[in-house]
C-alpha cells in the first residue's frame, strides 16, 4: 500500500500536545530530507489565518524543507500575536531539522479567535521532531494529527512508470465541516477547514508544480462542498523531493498532472464522504451548459441547496428542488430544454415531469453515492461537484457544540 | 384591528377544495369591487410556474379586478397543460365576478411537477366566489388558504391621515421554506414559496405603484431568506381600489411609500419568524460597507451560512463563522477594520477577539430575535437581511416528508 511517505525523501512525525481535548495527536511535521521543490494554494477568504499569511510568504521561493501543523486551534483572527506564534512554529520546526524557518510551511486548523497555547505547541513540535520516521505508521499518525471533526483519516496515492523507475505521488487531507474551498494563489471559530498535503519524488520545477497544483485543485478541492463555507485556513501544498525521475517533457508533465488529478480528486471525494453528518456522497454532474462558469455555477447551486441536500438525506426524488436551484443561480438555463436524471432515471425533460416509479427511485437514492445528472442542452460545458446530504447530525454537530 | 379587507372596495372568499391533505381552505379569491390600479413583482428564477407566466401577461395593463390562488400544488414544471389550467382559473374567477379573465392574477403554491387537480380547483373557485365578503373573518380565511408549511398566518396593515380621510394599506403573505425571494418585474417540487397580496384604497397610478412596490420588495421580501432558495412561484401583488385619497403629490407618494415599506417589512419579518424549523429571527445588520451591493452580499452570506444558522440555533456566540462568512463572499472586507457585535456586545474588533463573557452572550442569544451587527468601516453603505436559525426540525420537514 502506497502512503504519504512512499515517495523517496520524506519523513513524518506526530505528537499529542493537548491542544485538542481528545487524546489523539494534534501537532505534526512532514519533512523532506533534501530541499524540495514546492507549491501551495491557500484560501481566498479575505479573513485568513496567521499561518496562511506566513505560508504565502514562505512558498514564494518555491522551495521548502517541511510542513508544521497543529489541529485544535486555527490561529485565525488572532492579530500580531498570532503571526508571531505562526513564525515561532516555523522556527522551532526548522531548528529541529536544521534549516531556515522560511523553508517551513505552517498550518493550523481548529477553533478561530483564540491564541495558540504555545507551551503545548512547543512541546508538541519537540516530540513530533523526535518521532520523525518514514514508516506507514508514521504516515498514519500524521494523517490522524491533522483531523478535527473528521470521523475518518483520508489518504490517496498513485504512481506511474518511467522506464525502470517510478514517479510516486501521495497525499493526505482533512476536512468535514466548513467546507467550500476556493483555493487560489494570492479567519475565530471555524472548527474545521480543508488541509491537504502531497508528497512526490518527481524532479519538477516549482513553477510548473504550482500550475499543476492549481489546475488539480480547481477540479478537486474547489469542487467539493459540505456547507459552502470557505474557511480561513484552507491549504493544499505539495513537496517534490526530486529524488525520482524528472518531469520535464510534455509527456511526463501530462502523466504527472494526471496523477495529481487522481490523488486530489480521491482526497476531495473523501472529504464529501466524511462531511459533517453525511450519510452519502452526492455527485452533481452538469453537462451541456453554455459556459464553464455556468456549469460550475449550476453545479454549486444544486450542491449547496439545503432543500436538495435534505431531500437526499430522506431519499426523496424531489427533482423540482434540483431544477429550481439550477434556475435561480443566474446561469443560462432553460427548463424547456433541460433533462434531469437521478441515479440514471430520467425524471424531468423538456419542461415536463417524466413518468417514473417514485418508490423505485427513492430506493435507488438510498446508496453510498447518488448521481444527479443534469443536461442543460445549451452548450458544451460541463462540471462535476461533490457534496453530501444534510442530516440532523450536521445540526447537532454545529449547534449543540459550544465554543 | 386593520386587516386585508379594511381598505375600501375589497372582498375575499375561500374554500376547502381538497388539494391540500389537511382540512384547511386551499382555494381563495381576493377581488376589488371596481377595476383596481395594480402592480406585481414575480420570481426571477428561470424556472417559473404557469401562473407566473400568465400573471406577467395580465399585469401589463396595470389594471386588475382580482386574484385567484390555490395552495397545495404549485402548477410548476407542468408544460402546456399547466398553462391551460392557470388560464382556466382566471376564466372561472372572472366569470364569477363578471370581468375579463385578463383582469385576474393567478397564483399557486405547493408541490412542483404535478398537474392541478382541476375538478377540485373548479369546485373550489365556485365555493370561494360564493363566500366573498369583507369581514375580518373573510380576511382571515384568505390568509389561511394561501399557507402551505407555514405554522402561522401572516398579515400587516397601516394607515395614514390625509386631511379628514385616511389611506389604508394592508397585506397578507405566506412563506416558510424555499424562501430566498429575488423578486423582479420580468421573471416540480418546491413545497413552499413566498406569496404576498396587498390592498389599498389609495388612488394611484399603476406605474407609480409598480415602482413603489419594487422598491419596497427590495428592502423586505428580497431581504428575507430561510434557505436562499428562490422559488418557481414567488409573487407579490398590490391592488389599489382608488376609493380613497389620491396619491399624486411628492409628499403623498413619500407617505405611501413609507406605508408600503412598513407593511412589506412586517410581512417579510413574519416569514423569517415562521421559517421552517425556526426558533428565532436573526437580523443581520451590515454597516460601513463599500457599496450597497457589497452590503447586501455580506448580509446574505452571513444569513445563508449553515454554520452561522446552526450556531444561532445552539445559542453559540461563534463569531468566527460570521466574520469568515463576510470574508468569503467576494465583497470588499477587511477584518483589521471590522467590528462585530452580537446582541450589542462587541465580540471582534480590528482583527482581534474582544474579551466578553461567553456564557452571558450565549444567554442573550436565547431570544426571539438576535441582532448581528457588523460594521465594515470601509464606506457608507448598509443593508438589513432577516433570516432564522437552522434546526433539526428544518431537516425533519425537508427530509422526512416525501413527494
Amino acid at each position: 500500500m502506497l502512503h504519504l511517505l512512499s515517495p523517496r525523501g520524506f519523513k513524518a512525525g506526530a505528537a499529542h500536545a493537548g491542544i485538542k481535548t481528545t487524546s489523539s495527536p494534534d501537532v505534526a511535521m512532514l519533512i523532506c530530507d533534501v530541499p524540495a521543490s514546492a507549491a501551495a494554494v491557500f484560501t481566498t477568504n479575505k479573513v485568513f489565518a496567521a499561518p496562511i499569511k506566513i505560508g504565502r510568504q514562505n512558498i514564494r521561493a518555491g522551495r521548502l524543507r517541511g510542513i508544521v501543523v497543529n489541529s485544535g486551534n486555527a490561529n485565525a483572527c488572532t492579530g500580531p500575536q498570532g503571526e508571531a506564534d505562526a513564525l515561532e512554529m516555523c522556527r522551532l520546526a526548522a531548528g529541529a531539522i536544521g534549516c531556515n524557518a522560511r523553508e517551513i510551511l505552517p498550518s493550523s486548523t481548529g477553533i478561530i479567535g483564540r491564541l495558540l497555547p504555545m507551551e503545548k505547541v512547543r512541546r508538541g513540535i519537540d516530540l513530533a521532531a523526535e518521532d520523525l520516521g518514514d514508516s506507514p505508521e508514521h504516515a498514519g499518525r500524521f494523517e490522524q494529527a491533522i483531523l478535527t471533526t473528521d470521523l475518518r483519516r483520508k489518504s490517496a496515492a498513485t504512481r506511474f512508470r518511467v522506464g525502470k523507475d517510478w514517479v510516486t505521488l501521495a497525499g493526505v487531507c482533512k476536512g468535514s465541516g466548513m467546507i467550500g474551498p476556493r483555493l487560489g494563489v494570492n479567519g475565530r471559530m471555524p472548527h474545521a477547514t480543508m488541509l491537504a498535503y502531497l508528497t512526490t519524488d518527481a524532479k519538477i520545477d516549482s513553477k510548473m508544480l504550482q500550475k499543476i497544483l492549481l489546475d488539480a485543485a480547481e477540479a478537486s478541492f474547489n469542487a467539493v462542498t459540505v456547507d459552502d463555507h470557505t474557511s480561513t485556513n484552507d491549504t493544499a501544498a505539495i513537496l517534490a523531493s526530486g529524488l525520482g525521475p524528472a518531469v520535464d517533457s510534455r509527456r511526463m508533465i501530462d502523466l504527472f498532472a494526471g496523477a495529481m488529478d487522481e490523488v486530489c480528486q480521491t482526497l476531495a471525494y473523501k472529504i464529501a464522504e466524511d462531511g459533517e453528518g453525511a450519510t452519502k456522497v452526492v455527485r452533481i454532474e452538469i453537462r451541456g451548459a453554455r459556459t464553464d462558469a455556468d456549469a460550475r455555477l449550476i453545479a454549486r447551486a444544486i450542491a449547496n441547496s439545503p432543500l436538495v441536500k435534505c431531500a437526499m438525506n430522506g431519499n426523496d426524488p424531489n427533482w423540482g428542488r434540483i431544477v429550481s436551484a439550477a434556475g435561480l443561480c443566474g446561469a443560462a438555463f432553460d427548463p424547456e430544454k433541460a433533462e434531469l436524471k437521478l441515479q440514471r432515471v430520467a425524471v424531468f425533460k423538456s419542461g415536463r415531469p417524466m413518468r417514473f416509479d417514485a418508490a423505485d427511485v427513492s430506493k435507488s437514492l438510498d446508496a453510498k453515492e447518488v448521481v444527479v445528472d443534469l443536461n442543460c442542452r445549451l452548450g458544451k460545458s460541463s462540471a462535476t461537484v461533490w457534496t453530501c446530504d444534510l442530516s440532523k447530525q450536521y445540526v447537532t454537530i454545529n449547534a449543540d457544540y459550544h465554543t
